[in-house]
């Protein structure tokens, strides 16, 4: 499994080119997150995401290569933003290539379940509401 | 719900913008199915598809309508390719936009079952491999 991992202040691009390994690549899934325009009951403007890298990336790369074991995927991208995320903007994008969608679509249920409950990535603030 | 729905012989673009309501859209999800270079045991090149298009218009309506009411997403996004693709490249692509990624997931997930069960779009060939 190729495995990429990206942090960064910059927006995340619109539109990314799928990922495939070519001829054995039968599936290519991605999600992206949004920032809404709701916190809780309070209307915001954004939020602000802060991480611990270097345990990030080891718990992002320790969830890849569990989840892999069941749903053999052939390749992950995870970027993720960091510092303030306006609303409408995404905070994250994973994609998930494989030889089969099924494979594909569970990798990447369990792994964002996995994510929010594991990884140190936090929403430390919000920004107001324009 | 909005459903866009596309058939073309053109490639699918090899990234398109994700589709997003606004500040109401927290998830976007989109699943990309490429033809691999295998078809039961033969080595191929590509396949051929073709589709009553009338009838596969009406046939996606329904299912999306359908799936809506347990999964509440607010934009689907599903685009198509006719005649011969080759290898590699993308013979559909689905987006699905929502407030949430489980209503985005469960969506995708059902649709991409019901569309290959019911809907009127046949590989009625093969490309010989190079």
């Amino acid at each position: 499994m190729l495995l990429h991992i990206q942090f960064s202040p910059e927006p995340i691009p619109a539109a990314l080119p799928a990922l495939s390994l070519g001829s054995e690549t039968g599936a290519f899934v991605e999600f992206r997150g949004f920032v809404r325009g709701e916190e809780g009951d309070h209307t915001i403007g954004g939020l602000v995401y802060e991480t611990y890298q270097p345990m990030a990336e080891r718990e992002i790369t320790r969830i890849a290569e569990a989840l892999v074991v069941d749903h053999p995927v052939q390749a992950v991208r995870i970027l993720h933003r960091l510092g303030p995320v306006p609303v409408g903007e995404a905070a994250i994008c994973l994609g998930v290539a494989a030889r089969h969608r099924a494979e594909a679509f569970a990798f990447l249920a369990s792994f964002m379940d996995r994510l929010k409950k594991d990884v140190p990535i936090w929403k430390t603030d919000t920004l107001p509401a324009a």
